[in-house]
C-alpha cells in the first residue's frame, strides 16, 4: 500500500498544536477524549485502505459519465455511502437531537482528510450530503427535518447544493430560476442549475437539491434570492417515491477528479417540480452560505489532501530512484561510484520540503479554521462573536492557500519523477489534474480574494483583522521566548507591520470611493496574506516541536520532531522570503491604472 | 477558426525588435528579404489553419498508442509530413551543398512558432528529422549524408535522438547502450532507449536513429560515450530495405500531448542490429549537444507556443463571456443593468495581461537566442566566439523561463473560464496538460539551472555572463533617453546590481569548494535570471513601440504599439517588482544547510 497520509503529523497537529483536548471541555463534547477520537480516525483510515485508495486509479480511468439519461459512477460509491453512513461520517457532528453524536467538527475535518487523501474522488458524495442535511437541520422546519435528515445521514439519500446558473456562473445577482407559490404552502420550481456535484447517481435512491431561486416578483440581485428544498422524488402519503420532475440533463466530462461526477439539472420542466422553501423568503442567500463556507473549507481541505497523497507519491519515489551522484568538493562526479537515491540531491530535495511545507502548514490552517469552527458553536456572547469573526476571517484563506499553493506542491511533486511523473503510469499526473479544480470551485480564486480584502479586512471596521492579528501575535510572543524560534517570531512580526504598510497603501482608495482600485490587486493581497497566515502556522507548529523536544516527551520519536523544524525554517525562507517582492508590488504607483484601461489588451 | 497565433505580433517581433534585416547582409541569407520571408510564414499559417489546427482537439481525444508491436498516430501525421517537406520546414535552413536553402535560422523559428501554437503534437515529428539530419551532416561522413540526408530532408523517413535508458535517465554518464565494432567498420549495438519522441509510426517508411552507446571497453562516464546512426531499416545494395533488429516494445501513454508518440526502443535483441560511427569514437555527447541544444530551444519555443495558443482562447472567452457587473464608486453593484462582459474585471485583466507578458516576452527571448545562432553560423573568430557565448548562456533559460512561465500563464488562461476551464468540452485544459512536458523535455528546469549556474556562469571565467550583461546594458542605455522608458531601464540597471550581489554572495560557496552549496538554489537562482533576461526583451520591445509611436511608423495600428508599452509596464510592475524577494531568499543564510541533511525529510 502506497503512502498517502501521515498519521502521526495528524494525531500531532490535532492533539498537540491545535490542544483537540481544549475543547472537551464543552458539554457538547463531553462524551469524547483524545484516545476515543484517535480510534475514529483509525477506523476512518482503515475504511480508506480498504475501500477508497484501491480504487482511485480506476475511478480516473473508468470516469462518471451520462448514458441514456444516467448518471454512471463507480460502483465503489455504493459502499462509499454505506460506510460513511455507518461510520458516522455524514452526521456525526449533528445534534443528538437530530440523531447526530455531537462529534467535534476538529475529528470529522480530520477523518475527510484521511478519505481525501486516499480518493479525493470520494469525500464529495457523503460531505455534500452532510452539508445540506446541516442546512435543513438549522433552518428548516421540523417537518422538513423529520422527512429528509435520516435518509440522508443513512447515506440512502443524497444531497447537493444547486447555485450555478448557465448564464450566471458566479455572478449570484443573476440567478433566474423560479419559484411559484402553491395554495397548498409549496412552490413550484423552474430553472437550470450547472456544475451539480455528486447531483444523481444510481447508489443513492433520492437526492435532496439546496436550490436557490427567485419568488415570483421578487427583487432583483442577491437580495431577492429564497432557498428551497427539491428532492429528485417526491414522498407520497404512503411514503413510496415519485417523480418530482428533475431531470439530469447531462454531466461535465472534467480534466480531472473524473470519478466525482458534476451535473447539469432541469428543474420543472413538465411544470411538476415541487420545491419547499427553506427559512423566510429572500433570505436564502444567507442560509446557503452557512453550507457555502463550510465547503469553501472543505475545498481548502482537498487541496491540503491532494497535496499531501502526491507528497507522499514523490517521496516514495525520492527514497528508491538511483540516479546521478552527489556533487564532489572539486565540482566533478565520481562516475566509479554507483548511482545516488535522487532524494540525495540538494533540488529534490527543495521540491520535496517544499511540498511539505505546503500540505503541512495548509492542513493546519484548516484545523485551526476548523477548531474556530467548533469553538463558535459551543460559546456564547462575544466570545461567540470573536471566534465567528475569527473564522470568517480565515475562510477565504483556508479555501485558496491549499488551492494555489498546493498545486504548486503538486506540480512539484509530479516534476520529481521527471518523464515518468507526465506518464499515465504514475499517479502524480492525477493529482496534477485533479487539484487544479481547487481554485475554482465554491468560488475561484478571484472571488476569495475580493472577499478577503473587499469584505473581511474591512468588516465590522476592521475587527475581524484586528482579532486575527492578536491571534498571531500571541504565537509571535509565546516564540519570541524560545531560543530556537525567535528569529523566526521576529521576521513574522516584520511580516504583520509590512501587512500594515501595505493596507494604509491602499485602504484610501476605498475611502476615496475608488474600491476598483482597492481590489484590483486583491489576488496578489491574497498570495501575500496567505504566507503570513501559514507563516503562523508553522511557528505554532515549531512551539509544538520544540517544546516537545526540550521536555522530551517525543511520542513520535526525536526525528519527527526535527523534522517538522527543519521544515519550519524551510518555509521561512523559501516562502516568507519572498513575500516581501510581492508587498513591493501591491504598494508600486507607478502604473496605478494597468488593470483599468481595457484598450491595451488585444 | 479560432485565433491561437497574431502574425501581426510575430512580424513586430522579426523585423523590428530582434531586426531580421541585419542578417541579410551576410552572404549566406542574402537570397532573402523581408518579403519573401514574409510569405513563407504566410504559407505556413495557411498550412497550420488548415491542416494542424482542426485536428488539436482529435489528437489528444485518439492519442498515439502501441497495438500489435506497432506504434498507430493520427493520419494527420502523413500529411503534415508530406507538407513538412514541401514547405521546406525541415532542410530548409541546411546549406545548399545538402540540398538546403539558406533560409535563416529565424524565420524557421517563426515557423515552428506558428505550427506549434496551431497543434503542439505536430512540429516534433518534422523538427527531431530535421535535428536529426542537421547532426548528420555537421559530423557524418559523406556516406552517411548521402545514405541518410535526402529521405530525412523529403519526409519520407523519420529522425529522433536517442539518449535516455531506464536506469539512467537524465544521468547520462550511465548510459550502458553498446556498440561492438565489426570488420567492416561498422558497429553491432545492444541496449535500450525510452522516451524516444517520434521513434515509429506508419507515415516513415523508416527511421534513422541517433543512438548514443558506448564502444566496448570505453571508458566510464560521458567521456566513454559515442554516437551512432542506426537505422529502424537497413539499405540492401539493390537499394531495398530490411529490417535492422530494432524492435519497438511499447510506448509511454502521457497526460498531455498525447498526439505525439513516445516509445520504448530496443536495439540488437536479435544480434543484428547495425550503426554506423558518427565523428570520432567517444566524442559523441559534444556532436549531440549540437542537437540537444537546438532541441532546448525548441522546447522554449514550446512553452511560448502553447502559451500563445491559451491566451487568445481565453481572450476570445473573456471577451464574449458576460458576467456579473463593475464594482462603483460606492462598491456596490447595479442590478438594474446588463451583465458585463469579464474582460473588464481588473482580476480577469490581470490574468490576460499576465499571459500575454509572459508569452511575447518569452517568444523575445526565444527569437533572442535563434539570432545569435545565426550570427554565430555566419561569423567567424572572435565575433563568432561573442555569439557562441550568448547562445550558450542564453540557452537554458530560454529553455526554463517559457516552459515554467509558460505553464502559469496556460494555468491562468484556464481560471480564466471558471468551471469551464476544468471541463474537456474547452480547449484551455488541454494546453494545461500539454504545456506540462515542457519542463521536463530534454533535460528538466533542475537540469537547467546546474548548467546556468553550474556551467554557462562559470564559462570562460565568467565571459559568457560578461558579454550577456553587455548586450543587456546596451538595451538600457537606448531606453535611458526615452522619456517613458528610462523608469524601465533604471529599474533594469537595479536588477542588474541585484544579480551582481547574488553572484558575489554565491560565487565564494564554489571558490572555497562547497559545490553543493552553490547550486542548491540553482532553481531560484534561473527563476530569478530568467524574469530579468525577460524584463530586458520587454524593454526591448518598449524601445521598438515608442519609436514606432514617436515616429509615427505604425504600420499595424496605434494601439498595437500601446499595447506593447502596456504590456512592458505590466511586466515590470508585477513580475520584475516581485524579483527583490527571490534575491534575498538567494542571499539568506541563515539555514544554508536546509537542503544538505537527508534525515530531516519524512
Amino acid at each position: 500500500m502506497a503512502a498517502y497520509v501521515n498519521m502521526d503529523t495528524l494525531r500531532f497537529m490535532l492533539f498537540q498544536v491545535h490542544q483537540l483536548g481544549d475543547i472537551f471541555q464543552y458539554p457538547r463534547f463531553a462524551d469524547y477524549d483524545e484516545e476515543s477520537i484517535s480510534m475514529f480516525l483509525d477506523s476512518v483510515k482503515d475504511f480508506s485502505d480498504q475501500e477508497l485508495y484501491p480504487c482511485f486509479r480506476e475511478m480516473d480511468e473508468q470516469p462518471a459519465h451520462f448514458k441514456d439519461g444516467k448518471i454512471i459512477v463507480h460502483p465503489q460509491v455504493k459502499v462509499l455511502m454505506e460506510k460513511s453512513a455507518e461510520l458516522g461520517l455524514i452526521g456525526a457532528t449533528f445534534d443528538h437531537e437530530h440523531g447526530g453524536m455531537q462529534l467535534p467538527g476538529l475529528a470529522l475535518q480530520a477523518a475527510y482528510f484521511i478519505m481525501e487523501s486516499a480518493n479525493n474522488n470520494a469525500p464529495g458524495y457523503p460531505g455534500l450530503t452532510a452539508g445540506a442535511a446541516h442546512l435543513i437541520t438549522s433552518f428548516g422546519t421540523q417537518e422538513l427535518i423529520d422527512t429528509y435528515v435520516p435518509n440522508m445521514m443513512a447515506g440512502a439519500w443524497g444531497g447537493t447544493m444547486c447555485l450555478t446558473e448557465p448564464q450566471a456562473g458566479s455572478s449570484l445577482s443573476d440567478i433566474t430560476s423560479t419559484a411559484y407559490p402553491q395554495p397548498d404552502g409549496s412552490y413550484k420550481i423552474k430553472g437550470q442549475k450547472i456544475f451539480i456535484s455528486g447531483g444523481d447517481h444510481e447508489y443513492c435512491e433520492n437526492f435532496v437539491h439546496l436550490v436557490l431561486a427567485r419568488i415570483e416578483g421578487a427583487p432583483k440581485g442577491t437580495k431577492g434570492i429564497s432557498l428551497f428544498v427539491v428532492p429528485k422524488k417526491r414522498i407520497q402519503p404512503d411514503g413510496s417515491l415519485t417523480s418530482n420532475d428533475v431531470v439530469t440533463a447531462g454531466d461535465f466530462q472534467k480534466m480531472g477528479q473524473r470519478g466525482y461526477c458534476t451535473t447539469h439539472l432541469v428543474f420543472g420542466e413538465q411544470d411538476d417540480c415541487q420545491g419547499w422553501l427553506v427559512g423566510k423568503p429572500h433570505q436564502g442567500l444567507s442560509y446557503m452560505f452557512q453550507m457555502m463556507n463550510d465547503a469553501r473549507i472543505s475545498v481548502g481541505r482537498g487541496g491540503v489532501s491532494v497535496a499531501s497523497a502526491a507528497y507522499y507519491a514523490s517521496l516514495q519515489y525520492a527514497q528508491e530512484r538511483p540516479q546521478g551522484r552527489r556533487i564532489m568538493n572539486n565540482g566533478e562526479k565520481d562516475v566509479s561510484k554507483g548511482q545516488t537515491l535522487i532524494i540525495n540531491h540538494p533540488d529534490v530535495r527543495r521540491m520535496l520540503l517544499l511540498q511539505k511545507a505546503i500540505y503541512e502548514g495548509s492542513l493546519s490552517l484548516i484545523l485551526e479554521s476548523t477548531k474556530y469552527h467548533d469553538l463558535q458553536r459551543v460559546t456564547t456572547g462575544e466570545e461567540q462573536e470573536r471566534y465567528s469573526l475569527l473564522l470568517e476571517m480565515l475562510t477565504p484563506i483556508a479555501k485558496t492557500y491549499p488551492s494555489e499553493k498546493g498545486r504548486q506542491a503538486v506540480d512539484n511533486g509530479l516534476q520529481i519523477l521527471g518523464g515518468y511523473g507526465f506518464c499515465s503510469d504514475f499517479v502524480l499526473q492525477q493529482y496534477y489534474r485533479d487539484i487544479r479544480i481547487m481554485a475554482i470551485y465554491e468560488g475561484t480564486t478571484g472571488i476569495q480574494s475580493l472577499d478577503l480584502l473587499g469584505r473581511k479586512v474591512t468588516l465590522q471596521g476592521g475587527k475581524a483583522l484586528q482579532l486575527l492579528v492578536a491571534e498571531i501575535a500571541q504565537t509571535i510572543q509565546e516564540a519570541v521566548g524560545m531560543q530556537e524560534l525567535a528569529p523566526y517570531a521576529k521576521t513574522l512580526q516584520g511580516q504583520l507591520g509590512q501587512a500594515k504598510e501595505v493596507l494604509d497603501y491602499l485602504l484610501p482608495f476605498a475611502q476615496s470611493g475608488d474600491f476598483e482600485r482597492y481590489l484590483s490587486d486583491a489576488t496578489l493581497f491574497m498570495e501575500f496574506m496567505g504566507t503570513i497566515i501559514v507563516g503562523w502556522q508553522w511557528l505554532k507548529i515549531g512551539i509544538h516541536a520544540q517544546q516537545a523536544l526540550l521536555t522530551g516527551n517525543t511520542p513520535y520519536g526525536i526525528e519527527f520532531y526535527e523534522s517538522k523544524l527543519h521544515t519550519m525554517k524551510f518555509f521561512f525562507k523559501y516562502e516568507v522570503g519572498k513575500n516581501s517582492g510581492l508587498a513591493d508590488v501591491l504598494m508600486d504607483d507607478v502604473v496605478l491604472t494597468v488593470l483599468k484601461e481595457r484598450e491595451h489588451i488585444s
